[in-house]
């Protein structure tokens, strides 16, 4: 089709990425080849690199190049606090959104039986130990508001609870900055039962 | 942010793609690592082999590993009829859409001043001297219809005259499955002045 195979096994297989069609595929082959062919070459190396030396943090399993991730290497976070997240995703998104300084800990799924995830392909064990460990006094469950993530949240909490560790979840409510019309029922009937004083 | 180095770095790379922001790459990231460490090095092979061995071809200067791409080196193909175009996406194009069997020839831009693009640099000289070869006796002119690309089209039609070749340009007009009411006046006049029978 573009008379040269290599281009065509780059558009195929630029392909991978999520969100990522035929189209959009010829697309950034061509400007990489027309514009920006050394930053094509750093984009390779930085795929290969990850691909191959990325793998989990002994200690929360995050992703992490080295045994314990920079986020758990760091002396400076508080110890005491210990929040367990789903994925590497919801991580990143706390550290970018709150101030958070304490410990993470992600399952890299949620409890779901169906698929094969129990407690043993969520680190559960890691978990346990860690809770015994002593340092930890509440354990900030962020799992997702889905089905599966509150499961998750209510099987994770008997497990604090046992290890007479607090546990607290995110608050539930109506999302700032959006108009009331458009908040899904359960969440308004939520927002509406919890409603606050003000101060 | 992260936790990991390489991370980051594979999600700062990811954005040298035209249309993934900051948010696109990191989904693209966690993605990869999380299901499809296979592909992603695929992908990182790929990448590398395209920006290092693709080169232009020494015949129509489309995109090509070899010195002569695979459409020019197709003796299948017809030799009378020559395709100038700007861009190897619109010889892409042109394979998808069309029953074209003829060759091509892409200039890598269009004529230009100010960007410092002149006949020079869209390798008009290459093209002259192939249209002296006398094998070609139509060349279908398929710039772009921008200002730029019609001057670039004014330049080559003259150049096919001078070399007796007859140049044809792509018909204008209404385009197929649209509605008149969203077709620019422009297109709509054109088409309406050029209006054919009916047979």
């Amino acid at each position: 089709m573009t008379g040269s195979p290599l281009l065509a096994d780059l558009i195929e297989a630029l392909r991978c990425l999520p969100g990522v069609g035929g189209k959009s595929a010829q697309r950034m082959a061509f400007h990489l080849l027309e514009r920006d062919r050394e930053r094509g070459l750093k984009l390779a190396a930085a795929l290969e690199q990850a691909m191959q030396r990325i793998g989990h943090c002994n200690r929360c399993r995050n992703f992490s190049e080295d045994p314990l991730c920079a986020l758990c290497a760091n002396s400076s976070r508080d110890r005491q606090v210990l929040c367990v997240v789903e994925s590497p995703v919801d991580v990143a998104a706390i550290e970018q959104a709150t101030g958070y300084r304490g410990q993470y800990f992600v399952l890299m799924g949620r409890l779901s039986p169906l698929d094969g995830l129990g407690p043993e392909e969520l680190g559960l064990g890691l978990l346990t130990q860690r809770l015994g460990e002593g340092e930890i006094e509440e354990m900030i469950i962020a799992t997702n508001p889905t089905v599966e993530g509150e499961a998750t949240a209510h099987y994770l909490a008997q497990l604090a609870r046992a290890g007479g560790i607090r546990p607290t979840r995110l608050a539930h409510g109506v999302p700032l900055g959006g108009e009331l019309e458009f908040v899904d029922r359960g969440t308004l009937a939520h927002a509406f039962g919890r409603r606050q004083i003000v101060e």
